[in-house]
């Protein structure tokens, strides 16, 4: 029989009752039944899938050609007019003196077209090479990684509730990270490890991101020792004269926007350039505070002060890989209260996708699923849903704090890990676009299943029914009454039983046992050699 | 003194905890202080706000010419192979085999391009005319239309929980939706009103459209004497000789998907085609179900069933507004749960904008903001924001369900209505995009403020704090420890004081008298005319 349904009247509630059996004309006719129609867990179906990193849609074109090249016309007068502090590194100042800007006491500037033509150099696409093949990833082109959030100093879950984050609560989220096939990248300090020394930190963390992951990852910052230290432990992974050819790792390093290049910051981008390294260079802008309130001059801003840092990057080994980052938002201007996933963000975001696209080097999103709701309730969604689309459409190549975030970026949530990995998995998904052709057109079915009849069994059906959809991590919570009965669960409870059953369900990448040892005994000897510094 | 911010070490708490007050200096220097800088209450800032209705930003093109070809000749295939069943409308068959269609038994086939080709007289816009001219719309071309949900015979809201809709909830509704500058449309059956008659139910929902609102609305449709009701009603408030020139109200004609129209909804589509108010014919698909589920092939059916549904008014009244409606989603074909604002979805409505600005006609979104969750929790605006973006971008003209879905529609929730007109707002900012020009870009402000320095105070965000960012619905949280002394109020928590405060400042527009007058004695004198009916 076929199915009635229409708006009204609420007879939507029929379809919904629909089991996917086979009627019994059809299943006789056919001689088999439709198989696997039970309900298996959702939250099991990812893990055997492959990592999904190519879009096959096109990018959405936010400003005209006229609006981007305004666009960068304002960013030359910007590094022309402010330029760029370095506070303490001569050797920074130096570098750009010799390459034809002005340095004048800290301050850097430009002659319009400069800082672009020191960045021709940069390649536009390149790899970050992982111990195991399959979890290499290409950056630039039309590929898309996504990425754990990073910096949270605090952790939360619905059973221990917020807490500061520890080394273990570290573990997990590599873990969390490297099990999903929706995150591509292991990201760097996923979370603050609170409980171990601020000078020893980086050593926990990069040990972590070798061992309980294969997947590319992130280096320290926060110290040039720290730096040094990251790119030794590569080494011993991946061997010294492998490093000096191959990208295996990326450094966050963040502009004290507006327009000043931390010394430490500066100093470790040179130290990853040096070693050839990949150096995203991310200019933190929040509207009305690092910069103006428009989101016409964040854009330009950012793309000002990337181009600078990028510009450094070439200067110390030219063709590094470098990506083009910003971190951007707007506040509540009234309360000063920081906001996320927010319209003026969005915009921002995909006029940067645009800038970098034509600056040809890869494009880190200042988006991802970030959001300042302190719970993962429906604005923290919807925030990080809205933030992600702007991503996913405007062709950004990597996304940082894809997943986790809360409390913008104070907490990560192991409950808003699941729910954003779920989105991930969604965009993912409609990044591959829709598939136009004689098979997805199925004109046999329509002779199977004509006028009021019903297409659950056509062959059509029978032959994709298991991938002809992107299936939620989420376990399903079926109809109101049973849902209801169960204890009217919502999704960040339903997502808390994903994530304790995807940690139980961990295994670590194989790594040689003397590599293993190579490492652990690095990390003794560089802690025996720092006394504890908690600040 | 400036803001040090980066992605480490959680220093994002210090500006989370900012507030915009002037620093002495630049204050002295101004000899003014930043007014307005306390927390005004979000919930009260929309009702003074103008409606926006046009997009200035371009639409997003998922499919190539060549596959919109392909789309175009599969509905062709499908109309010439299947065609359509009218089941019990001898008239709507009457009109096609006149047209040149071909007509056998109940079944309505066309040559290749003759449903185009009917269709062609069809407007590309045109305007619904309110009573009070600012609520007037127009259909088309760069406008965007948002409208509440549709249909649900439950509502839901935190202190009284899930129950059938009556009659005061579907008041309620028409009075929120009239008080939001977020919705353009009053709707139609917003929820069932299930303590009134069924067969007298349209009296009371549009006798409530036209004086709780002055928003156009939409007429019954579920009976053919309904629909000749709903327009006499309207031509008491409009005058009977305007409605022969001016369309006020719209049918949602729903086909029963696949290839069916049951005689009510033709008889009804024919009604209001004739009076010559907007029809918008909604095919209804879910994949696996009513159609095949590849997202192409449902474009294509949709496509096809719609320009059928078009050319019925078109051969009853050529130049008759009408509008390409859809409604479709996924299902899970493991459970046979429905899915909504899933990836596939979303691609069959960005498609369906495209095919629909092809054929010249207003587009209906099949996205709207909704979802299967049984709460208005992290699932469910995750799913409503990912379908919201589908619509907005696409190009859509019209969206029904854009507010207060759940669970497929079965039931309207109060608090979700007002995290989804939070994203309308949203969408409607974004959709005025980023102007890129001297004052966005303002060059003076970085004169005001230099490197490392704050913009908080410089003269342009002065002239623009209170308008430069969209400014959410939602009251503030605050910062978590705030947040979690005073009860951890969620999205939802925090959105229920929104409507409560929005329904009790709610004012009706104004309507004379002596019209009122005479919709009662019209609504009495109907009801008097029929005996209860409950089915």
């Amino acid at each position: 029989m076929g199915i009635a349904w229409t708006e009204d009247k609420g007879v939507i509630a029929a379809i919904d009752r629909v089991e996917p059996v086979p009627s019994r004309r059809r299943a006789r006719r056919r001689g088999r039944k439709l198989s696997g129609a039970k309900h298996r867990p959702n939250s099991q179906a990812p893990f055997a899938q492959p990592i999904l990193q190519r879009r096959a849609i096109g990018c959405y074109q936010l400003c005209s050609e006229a609006e981007l090249n305004h666009l960068e016309q304002q960013a030359d007068w910007l590094l022309e007019n402010v330029g760029m502090e370095f506070s303490a590194d001569p050797q920074a100042l130096e570098l750009f003196l010799e390459a034809g800007a002005t340095v004048k006491d800290d301050r850097v500037t430009f002659n319009a077209g400069l800082a672009r033509e020191l960045c021709a150099t940069a390649p536009g696409a390149f790899t970050l090479h992982s111990r195991h093949p399959k979890h290499s990833i290409k950056l630039g082109e039309d590929n898309i990684v996504f990425m754990p959030g990073y910096g949270s100093p605090f952790v939360t879950d619905l059973k221990q509730g917020r807490r500061y984050a520890s080394i273990d609560d570290f573990h997990n989220f590599v873990k969390l990270t490297y099990t999903t096939p929706y995150l591509h990248h292991s990201g760097g300090t996923i979370v603050e490890p609170m409980d171990v020394p601020v000078n020893k930190r980086h050593l926990d963390m990069v040990f972590a991101h070798l061992t309980l992951s294969d997947k590319p990852f992130m280096g320290a910052v926060t110290s040039i020792a720290g730096a040094k230290d990251s790119l030794d432990m590569a080494k011993i992974v991946f061997g010294e004269s492998y490093l000096e050819t191959h990208a295996v790792m990326q450094a966050n390093i963040n502009i004290n926007s507006p327009f000043v290049f931390d010394g430490v910051m500066s100093g470790s981008l040179r130290e990853y350039a040096k070693a050839g390294q990949c150096v995203c260079v991310s200019p933190a802008i929040f509207g009305g505070a690092m910069g103006p309130v428009s989101p016409a001059a964040i854009a330009a801003q950012t793309l000002a002060e990337a181009m600078c840092g990028i510009a450094l990057t070439q200067l110390v080994n030219p063709g590094c890989p470098v990506v083009m980052g910003s971190f951007h938002s707007t506040m509540n201007l009234r309360s000063g209260s920081l906001t996320f996933g927010t319209p003026e963000a969005n915009l921002v975001t995909m006029a940067l996708s645009q800038l970098g696209h034509r600056l040809g080097v890869p494009v880190r999103s200042g988006g991802g699923q970030v959001t300042a709701a302190n719970s993962a309730d429906g604005q923290a969604m919807a925030d990080s849903t809205n933030a992600m689309w702007a991503t996913a459409l405007s062709g950004a190549h990597q996304v940082w704090h894809a997943a986790g975030w809360l409390e913008g970026g104070l907490t990560m949530s192991y409950e808003k890990f699941i729910l954003d990995l779920d989105n991930c998995g969604a965009m993912l998904r409609m990044m591959q676009g829709m598939q136009v052709n004689e098979e997805t057109l199925t004109q046999q079915s329509y002779f199977e299943a004509g006028p009021g009849e019903n297409f659950l069994t056509t062959s059509h059906t029978m032959s994709h029914y298991a991938d002809a959809n992107y299936e939620s991590l989420l376990p399903d919570t079926g109809p109101f009454e049973r849902w209801s009965e169960e204890g009217s669960e919502d999704a960040s409870v339903r997502a808390a039983r994903v994530w304790q059953e995807q940690l139980a369900n961990y295994q670590p990448p194989a790594l040689d046992k003397t590599v293993k040892q190579q490492l652990e005994d690095y990390v003794a000897l560089r802690k025996s050699e720092l006394a504890d510094a908690w600040y």
